[in-house]
Parts: structure tokens; C-alpha cells; sequence
């Protein structure tokens, strides 16, 4: 492995992140307002930034949180929403997001993130950071709301992806209880396996594999295994990390995203109807904001790619200011928890065949 | 093949539907109430009911609209939540599930309701009215709620089967859009095949073979192709029948109900949160009523088994009146249209070793 570590907090206890200006469908203005809300909130933060350098220049100098914060990487090349992973992993070189990637690489930044093309962002993120000693297929978890009292699941993969083996699940069950450590918190996460049923003879044969492999690997990997669960438990309570395929994972994340949005033009619709559901939804305002705020996607942006030398946090195509802050925040505590070195240390110490192998970390078994 | 044609309207005019009163959460008073309900609504209904008949005669008693419309059939046993499908097969002659298949194989009735357990009842309808010529794979569809203008979106399967080839997902469309037909009155429905992306090039070899099938059979069945679709638009407006195998389906169908519901607890939360967002609930008490009785699952309540020598129509176990009543609403209209023959028709006339037979319907083609 030619790949240098990745770095975590710096010599000053700074964070700096890889940022990929363009891609988005709201373009490098958004991705800059995004950076500078983060900014002014975060002051340990700093940026490198990458896309044209005249663009990116006249639009980092009007925030004046970010004076002195961005370092800006000249690339003239856009991968658009149309272009080919297989394409861009040929010819991407000079684009932003290649780039972006290849500071994480040259260890100049702990985390990248891209509101780009998401196939071509993980086809990218494979061949230049590589993937982790001890897995196979590297995954893409997103957080989604629940009825957790940290409001929030990991569910993983939803769409690295279409086919995963039992092996690979067991890697994804691992690499999410890790995520869900440093991303949320928990010291020792409830890991469910998605099926058609709770039943231990229900679903296909892999399932029955992986949950085998899951549970055997739960005590030394420090998160609890509850078994199967079903759809219903992704927005629930049973479970903190649900491990899946990237098929099924991908149509579960926009089967909700879609129902979501269905039921908000409902309501939307619903308090238009007459004279006095308008006056009820003024009323309800506050009550309806703090709903939305609960549930909207733009605060819990960013499918994070786990398996490889190096973070990758994908944002929303559609990510406005809000959206990009978000997921620089997400960045942020994953770059300050020391995140990608944790999780290779976890996948190292239980793949199969380097069981024997040292532990690197802190003997409480967290990572 | 010894089993009779089912009849469709009797002599008279009459449907008579076949109802199993057990096996559901809330017991058979809830099933009576609501067949009542459907009973005073339709002056065309009759029933068969099948159970303990003392009990039952106690029921039925109480209701005068059920008055001389509903035939008891004494059966002992219930097959409960927890009884296993092959278990049920060998030991459940004598359950109220049995005999209410039993009525439309023997073409007494034109469909079969129950609210017991989907495993169970897929079993016994499989090896009582055995698959239709034609069909490897039954499978279940559910309606949805959709962005469409007639509001909902038929979706299949949803849990028959964890497998589906190519052919079987043909099966589907072909099933699906003759329910489409029948059951929301769409004369050529949009036919969609679930994946992980719209373009061709995505997901597992068995979709790109399937829609291939799929594709190549519009003209003839009557239906339009409109290729891949995404789990974003399972509840939306680019395509009437969502094509998938039984796992996908299985969790999608529970993710969006589990997100849903999520939604709704939240909401009614939000709600409650001061004293000026609950008299703002007061105010558009009547516009949620309504949000409500479009996403209500009790409205739709309903899966039907397909590719059978009968219609078999699954209510959620915990249907109450409201739900039940629905359940009758939606097999009435199945064995008002034929449905029943219409399908079989349609998929003898489209398998492959059967291309060459005579259509048995009309020359338009719709079934």
C-alpha cells in the first residue's frame, strides 16, 4: 500500500476538509454558502476548496467568515449528473472532484465531501483512496429519522452496491456499529438485519448466514445484534444500525424520501383547502416548523461511503446552503472523532483472517 | 384440473363473497361489523361466513342489514398469527380459513376475504385453488397511495414469494396491470419495473432480461411500458403498476408505511406542543381529516393474491370495521368486473407455450 495515513486533527487541533465546489445542481455558490455557515459556527474548521479558481475566488471573498480559512485548488473539469463512473474513473483527472478526493489521499485533509454525481464519486473514491484491508464492498449509510431518542438510524448499504454476500454484510454491520459510535454517539450500538420477517427461517439463505456471522462477531466488535427486522423498523425503535444490500437498501432510502415527500404536499394541499385551514395553519406554524425540522432531509444530508483509505461525505445533488452545512458538520465530527482510523482499526482486528492480528486501539474495544 | 370455473354474479345478479371471521387481531365482531357496514352500503351483497357458528349467530343477530344475507358455515378450528404455513396445510381442514377457500373453489363464492395470517392463507389458497396455467410464482398486490389521479398505485409482489426470475416478474406486469384494469378502472395502465436507477444499463441481470419481457408484451396485453422505475416513484405519477420481486416489495411496502406512520405520531406530537398549536389543531381539524382519509391504510385495505384459480383478498390483521368494510369494498368490485377469469384469460393468452391459443375475450383486448 503506497496510501499515507490520513491525518486527523492537525498540529494547531484544526480540522480541514476537502470540499468539491461543483457537481451540485445548485452550483458553486450554494457549496460556498454552505462552507461559510459552517464557518461561523465552527471555528476549528478550515477548507480546501476545489473547482475554477476565478469563480471559486470572487465567491469565497464576499463571506468574511472564511478569510483565511480556504485554501483554493484550481480544476477546471465538472463531472456532471450525465457523465459515466466508468468514464470519469478514466478521464477524470482535472475535475473538481478528483481533486477533492486527492487531497484526502496526499493526507492533506481528513474528509471530503461532494453534492456530485454519486456514482462516480465512489467509483473515484475506490481507485484513489482504495479500498480497506479486510472488505470486500465498501458501502454507502446514510442517517434516517426515527423514533430513537437520538432521532436517528444508520442504515447501510443503500446503493455502494446491488449484491452482498453474507461476508459483506457482516462487514457492513461492523463498519456501521463504528459509524454509529462516532457519528451518534452510541457506545454500543443495536444492529438489526433487514428481512421480510423477524423469524429466524424467513428470508433468503445469505440472511441466515449473515446473521450468524453478525451475532457470532457482536461481543468483540461491542454492539448488540437484535436479529432480523423488517421495514417497518427502519424509522423505528428496535434497532440503531440496519445492515442490508445495496439493492434493497436503495429502494427502501427513496420508497421513504418519496413517501415523505408525498404525505408534505398533502399537508401542504390539506391546510390550502379553505379560508379557515389557511388561518389554522398560521396558527400551527411554529408546531409545523418544528416538524419539518425534524424530518427534513437537508439536516441529516450526507450518505457517507465507509470501507475505504479515507472519508467520502456524499451530499445531496439538490443541497442548498443548509443542506451543504449539514454535511460539512457531519465532516466535521467524523474527522474530529478520528473516524476512518477507528473504523479501519475495527475491520482489521475482526476480518477473518487477521483475527490474530494486534488490536490498534484503546482496550475498551470502542471504534 | 377438477376445480370448478368460479362463478361471477349469480342468477339473481347477486355477488356473494366469502368471509373468514377469525384469525384477525380484533376477532370476529369486527369482521361482522364490517361486512354490516359494506352490507347496508351494497344492496347486491350476500356472504358466507365461516366459523363457530354459535358465536357467529350471536353476531350476525344484532345487525339488520345482514338480515337474511349471510349463509353461517360452522367451523371450529383458527389458524392463528403464529401457526406455520406448512403446519396449517396438513392439519387445518376444519378451520374457518379452509372452509372460506373452500366456498370459492367450490364456485359458491367469487372471493375470498380474510384477515388471518398472510403466510398461512397463501399456503391453503395455493394448494386448495392451486395456480392459475400459466403462472410459476403467485404474488401479492397492494394498492398505494400516489401521486396519480386516481390516487393510488397498484404494487405486487409484496411478499408471496422471496424469488422472482424474469418470467415470474412478466407474471407480475401481466397480473398487475389486469388488477390495474379491473380494480382502479384504468383501461391501459403505465407499467413500471422497480430498480435501483432508471437507465438501462442499472441493477441485476434478471431485471435487464425481465424488462426486456415486459417491454415485449405491452402491445399485446394492453399496457404501457414505461421501464425502470425508482422507490421514489412507488408512491408517485410516472407508473400505475410497480413491477417487483416479493422481498423488495415486502420491505418497501413496510418502510413507507413505517415512515408514515413516523410522520403521523410526529405530527399529532407537534400538535400538542402548546396550548396555541393545539387550538391550531382544533381549527384544521377538518383539513387533517381529510390528509388523513387519503393516506388512511385502513382505506386501502387489501392485498390480493394473484395468479390463483380464485381471488383471494388479504385484510391487515388488525382491520377494524372501517378496514374490514374496505376489504369487502374492494372484492366486490374484483367479482362485480370478473375479475377473476379476466386474469386467468390474460396470462393463458400471453405465456409462452400458449401463444398460440384463442383469446377468450372480447376482441379489445382488456382483461
Amino acid at each position: 500500500m503506497t496510501v499515507p495515513q490520513n491525518t486527523s486533527p492537525d498540529e494547531a487541533g484544526r480540522i480541514v476538509l476537502s470540499i468539491d465546489a461543483m457537481g451540485g445542481d445548485r452550483g458553486p455558490s450554494a457549496v460556498v454558502s454552505g462552507i461559510a455557515r459552517s464557518a461561523k459556527k465552527n471555528p476549528e474548521l478550515d477548507f480546501i476548496l476545489h473547482g475554477p479558481a476565478a469563480e471559486l475566488e470572487r465567491l469565497v471573498a464576499r463571506k468574511k467568515h472564511l478569510r483565511g480559512r480556504v485554501e483554493i485548488r484550481d480544476a477546471a473539469g465538472v463531472v456532471t449528473m450525465h457523465d459515466k463512473p466508468s468514464q470519469v474513473m478514466r478521464q477524470g483527472k482535472g475535475t473538481s472532484m478528483w481533486s477533492a478526493i486527492e487531497a484526502v489521499r496526499d493526507g492533506e485533509a481528513t474528509v471530503c465531501v461532494s453534492c456530485g454525481n454519486t456514482g462516480a464519486l465512489m467509483a473515484l473514491s475506490m481507485v484513489r483512496l482504495r479500498k480497506l484491508p479486510g472488505v470486500n464492498r465498501p458501502a454507502i449509510a446514510v442517517l434516517w429519522p426515527s423514533r430513537n431518542d437520538h432521532n436517528f438510524n444508520v442504515m447501510l448499504d443503500v446503493g455502494a452496491d446491488i449484491r452482498a454476500d453474507a461476508e459483506d454484510l457482516l462487514q457492513y454491520a461492523l463498519m456501521g456499529a463504528s459509524y454509529a459510535r462516532n457519528g451518534l454517539d452510541l457506545p454500543r450500538p443495536r444492529v438489526g438485519l433487514l428481512n421480510v420477517g423477524t423469524e429466524e427461517h424467513k428470508g433468503r439463505s445469505e440472511l441466515k448466514e449473515a446473521a450468524e456471522l453478525i451475532g457470532d462477531h457482536a461481543a468483540d466488535a461491542n454492539y448488540d445484534f437484535v436479529g432480523f427486522v423488517e421495514g417497518g423498523d427502519i424509522p423505528g425503535d428496535v434497532a440503531d444500525v440496519i445492515v442490508t444490500d445495496g439493492f434493497t437498501g436503495n429502494i427502501a432510502l427513496k420508497t421513504g424520501e418519496g413517501t415523505a415527500s408525498l404525505i408534505g404536499d398533502l399537508l401542504r394541499e390539506a391546510f390550502k383547502f379553505s379560508p379557515l385551514s389557511r388561518f389554522a395553519s398560521l396558527l400551527a406554524y411554529t408546531s409545523l416548523r418544528r416538524l419539518q425540522k425534524r424530518i427534513d432531509p437537508r439536516r441529516v444530508n450526507g450518505g457517507v461511503f465507509l470501507g475505504l483509505n479515507g472519508t467520502v461525505v456524499k451530499s445531496h445533488g439538490s443541497a442548498d446552503a443548509t443542506g451543504v452545512s449539514a454535511a460539512v458538520k457531519l465532516a466535521f465530527q467524523l474527522a474530529k472523532t478520528g473516524f476512518t482510523e477507528r473504523l479501519a482499526a475495527r475491520v482489521a482486528s475482526t476480518a477473518g483472517k487477521q483475527q490474530d492480528a494486534p488490536k490498534l486501539l484503546d482496550s475498551s474495544g470502542a471504534s
